[in-house]
């Protein structure tokens, strides 16, 4: 039973999206100790009513006031919000985990996956009185490198190009629940229905349709450069990414070619994977048995496979691979809550 | 009218299948001349009706006496079909279009992507009594290749890095129908029929299924890094390829990261393949209006865009694009009717 008296109070923001749904998953697979919980949305969704734990909630609506007596607040309602209650919350003295990227670039924020740099937290604790903020990476970052770090300890990587294969979870419950409209639309040889992205998304994929900046680089792709140098805390390594949308629903894959300064080859590269915790590695060449997005889907553990030395690169400084990873989960919620727990 | 006197008499080898039938499909649309055509499947179907430009044909068997008289032989019927009967059409005389892998790599055989390297074809005639082959790239050569080479006329390209994105049709017809049949029971909540490939296919998507040598390459894989070499003319240029099959019908999507040896800025690049036959650019950020699997599918151009400089690479020698082409037209059907038309 998680409800215990010297637990910490809980928030959930954005409890009616697909991460929020999560959040709540997740908090009861793991156990999770709270003694209360509130339940967060907007005008819209309070008043609703909602069972978690065998107990039945009210969904509040967040206001300014809905921080008092919060030890820890799990955000996932979108960059604005975070933008305006984040810094709300953190006077209340709640610690915020936010899943949004409104914090992720800013100098002083944690941006943390804990399996890769959890000193970044260090001295940040709950029911201290003072408030603190700790950014989720994006999805695709998370996905990148809970598979390239132990590869990056190992050997340093000096570069890395990703190209992503990503689900419509990334773009919230009504995407997916678009993708399947569409789907049955076109199956039916119906003009399908776009109200979430501009163009048919059944049987099609496109470039991520995050804005274009002026580089010609998509937020999308920015965030996996940016957040990489963050996280590794190395504002040498060189990435480039090419993000792009698959018909595919909660689960997001990367194909990863790496650039090392030390060698490394394929089987030292699959141990080091191996034995890396959150990672499980699915390489078996003689049943042709890899990755994909359907078998990680609601896994916890990011799945890594096709570990070959690239023969692109001389001697033994490259390798490619392919990665998978449940993007509600462990590119989201799970990442999130496994932030708060090192807060315990 | 493209039935004339002295035009070639043609062979379509492998009628019944998806680019067979292609074939037929793109003769028809460019107004190929020829003045018989002889329809040849396998045993199972010969004997079966087809109409084509107005007129009733009996699919035959192919057999060893197929070709006689046979000027220009299209063959789509898997390389063991070709590896038997491609010499057999050639002892005839017959001037060989071969669409499988067969021959590819063989030394002397010419590999062509007409826009790309028509020289490698130079001296071989129809209608001389001396026979030849000449091989048509595999689909995920073509299409990048079709946006790499002008790049690479200008910049020379050094190394590629290319993730697929590969529809069911380079699987064949079966596989397109297989897709739509899994998806179908996926939304009813049934159990996914797996013949074509070993796994749920529908809303998912995996390494491609083509088996895996020593390397750690798959063969598909491992044909766009030789492949390039041979119609490139440079053993040196450096590619590495991860292949993966997406719920997509009919035409692949490449994700390409280019690394030249001059420099070559992003509007250059875009100038350089907006001239380019058979390629069209399509890049409007304002819009996010890029290239699609769905918005090439039955169109003859390979389609560019998101082309970047790459942040990666210093200075101005490196690019990104995504880059998608019709498997079945460009891709297969109609590269090899512009290797034949090439022969008039």
């Amino acid at each position: 039973m998680a409800l215990q008296e010297n637990a910490p109070s809980l928030a959930v923001v954005g409890v009616t999206g697909a991460v929020g749904q999560e959040f709540l998953s997740v908090l009861s697979d793991r156990d999770f100790p709270y003694r209360s919980i509130k339940m967060l949305a907007s005008k819209r969704s309070a008043g609703k009513q909602l069972t978690f734990q065998d107990r039945n909630y009210t969904i509040e609506e967040l206001t300014e006031d809905s921080f008092d007596g919060v030890d820890i607040a799990l955000f996932s309602a979108g960059g604005s919000i975070s933008k305006h209650f984040g810094p709300v919350a953190m006077e209340k003295g709640s610690v915020v985990v936010d899943n949004s990227s409104a914090f992720r670039m800013e100098e002083g924020i944690p941006l943390v996956i804990p399996e890769v740099n959890p000193e970044a937290m260090e001295g940040i604790k709950v029911g201290t009185g003072k408030g603190a903020l700790i950014a989720n990476p994006n999805c695709s970052t998370i996905i990148c490198l809970m598979a390239a770090t132990p590869l990056h300890k190992h050997a340093k990587v000096i570069r890395m190009v990703v190209s992503t294969y990503q689900a419509a979870s990334g773009a919230g419950a009504a995407a997916m629940e678009e993708l399947e409209l569409q789907t049955r639309e076109v199956m039916e040889g119906k003009p399908p229905t776009c109200n979430i992205f501009k163009q048919q998304y059944a049987f099609n994929l496109f470039s991520h349709n995050a804005p274009i900046l002026s580089n010609g680089y998509n937020e999308e792709e920015m965030k996996l450069v940016k957040e990489t140098r963050k996280i590794w805390n190395d504002m040498n390594v060189k990435v480039t990414a090419t993000c792009i949308r698959v018909p595919v629903m909660r689960a997001h894959a990367e194909s990863v070619n790496l650039q090392f300064e030390k060698p490394i080859d394929e089987y030292t590269a699959k141990d080091i994977l191996k034995s890396s915790p959150g990672v499980v590695v699915i390489d078996d060449p003689a049943s042709n048995h890899f990755p994909t997005p359907l078998e990680v889907s609601n896994k916890d553990d990011v799945a890594v496979g096709r570990i070959c030395r690239d023969v692109s690169q001389d001697g033994y400084k490259g390798l490619d691979m392919f990665v998978c990873g449940d993007q509600i989960r462990k590119g989201a919620a799970l990442n999130a809550i496994q932030i708060a727990e090192m807060l315990l």
